[in-house]
């Protein structure tokens, strides 16, 4: 509890599931690092690489339609593959478009855009991935606060990918002193990465997204969201949508 | 899902948290092993051990008081400390007396009893801890359906004995060819686990629960629960509570 704490000492706690949220937040005083590896986390940073203005997740299907009606250019993903009538799902070489230039973009994937959705209670949130995670780090130990690692998992259930990538930052963060308490799902995220690191293409084979998205022909998306701090942005969720601030 | 499944092939999820039960029960075809290490579950199977007839497993300390005047044997803890107004909370030390032979026993415990509570909508229920691992691999193989390992975690949130516990059963029965669909959920605890394996004291140093006992001076507990195989009975989820067949 924020009471029992020294005043320079933070707190990284992972919560490996959308639905376990409520039971990590507990007040506004905290960063939230929505996770979605692969792949919607990783497509929105790239997305931002190439110049998109800001990128506005939303629930569901029927919602992006109608930001679609209205002009804006949507993506939809459901089940790793693009939903019929939309140009573009979650593959982040569908972003790497000059086209796309200074355009906002409506988003709704099956699981990254429900996990931002879920995390509005917080004043911050930000989106992490293997491509930003250097970026993501300074800007956390910038914040100086506590900080939750939302991975937004498969359906509400634990994956791998999101858990690796959330011991991927404590492992850079417990390095700085402020964060002292690592609760137990971050010491296990960080044990986990510890097996991984080097080769998380390996590592990630017999893991239930990786074999999924093998059966769709995505093995080029899992290479390129494996990638390490390809990119020095960080996508930050303000008013309606994420930005990145220049 | 069930429909994609080859005849003999059996899921083995990990469910880091009471709070997600609902997302990974789907149907009645399961085990549950609900695991409290710290130290519910450890407690419980001591009690069979030392000939207990029963225990009845309630969520409120107000329910216990009530079967306590009734004549019941009660014991409740909360937050790691023995509750006022009775004898026994649970340590496993406390269940180590032949007084007990024989007679029922009605417990509620801040995480343990509240995650049997969660589980009951499942047609079997049984209790794992250390102590008894290899009963409980047993007869997990025996029923030869799919599995749920329920951790009890600490207030919902995700702890790290019970996930290793979780792991150690994984390590088990990935042995046996009918367990071919390992989750993500059990392939990162059988990661834990194997950087934990041989010297669980020392691993668990720093995880939240073994500092918050240290504070109790329940080290002896600890060493206690940490234990391997001391014990061959699988305490079951029958009626209005748990029984042992003999």
């Amino acid at each position: 509890m924020e009471t029992t704490e020294l005043p320079h000492q933070r707190k990284i706690e992972v919560c490996y599931s959308p639905a376990l949220f409520p039971v990590y937040y507990s007040n506004k005083n905290c960063v939230v690092v929505v996770i979605d590896i692969f792949r919607a986390t990783s497509a929105i940073c790239t997305a931002f690489q190439y110049g998109v203005s800001k990128i506005i997740p939303v629930s569901s299907v029927d919602e992006a339609r109608v930001y679609q009606a209205q002009g804006f250019i949507a993506a939809a993903e459901r089940s790793g593959e693009v939903v019929e009538g939309f140009d573009m799902g979650n593959s982040p070489f569908s972003y790497m478009n000059h086209v796309l230039k200074g355009r906002e973009i409506v988003l709704t994937t099956t699981n990254g855009t429900k996990a931002i959705e879920r995390a509005k209670a917080a004043d911050q949130i930000i989106v992490g991935s293997f491509l930003n995670i250097q970026a993501v780090c300074n800007y956390l130990e910038q914040q100086n606060k506590n900080v939750i690692l939302l991975c937004a998992g498969w359906k509400d259930r634990y994956n791998m990918e999101d858990s690796l990538f959330a011991g991927a930052v404590v492992d850079q963060l417990k390095k700085n002193p402020i964060y002292t308490g690592l609760a137990d799902s971050s010491l296990a995220a960080n044990h986990l990465y510890a097996s991984a690191k080097g080769n998380l293409m390996e590592f990630l084979k017999p893991s239930s997204h990786r074999r999924r998205l093998e059966r769709l022909n995505l093995d080029r998306d899992i290479e390129y969201c494996l990638q390490m701090n390809t990119m020095d942005l960080v996508p930050i969720f303000k008013g309606n949508g994420l930005v990145i601030e220049n």
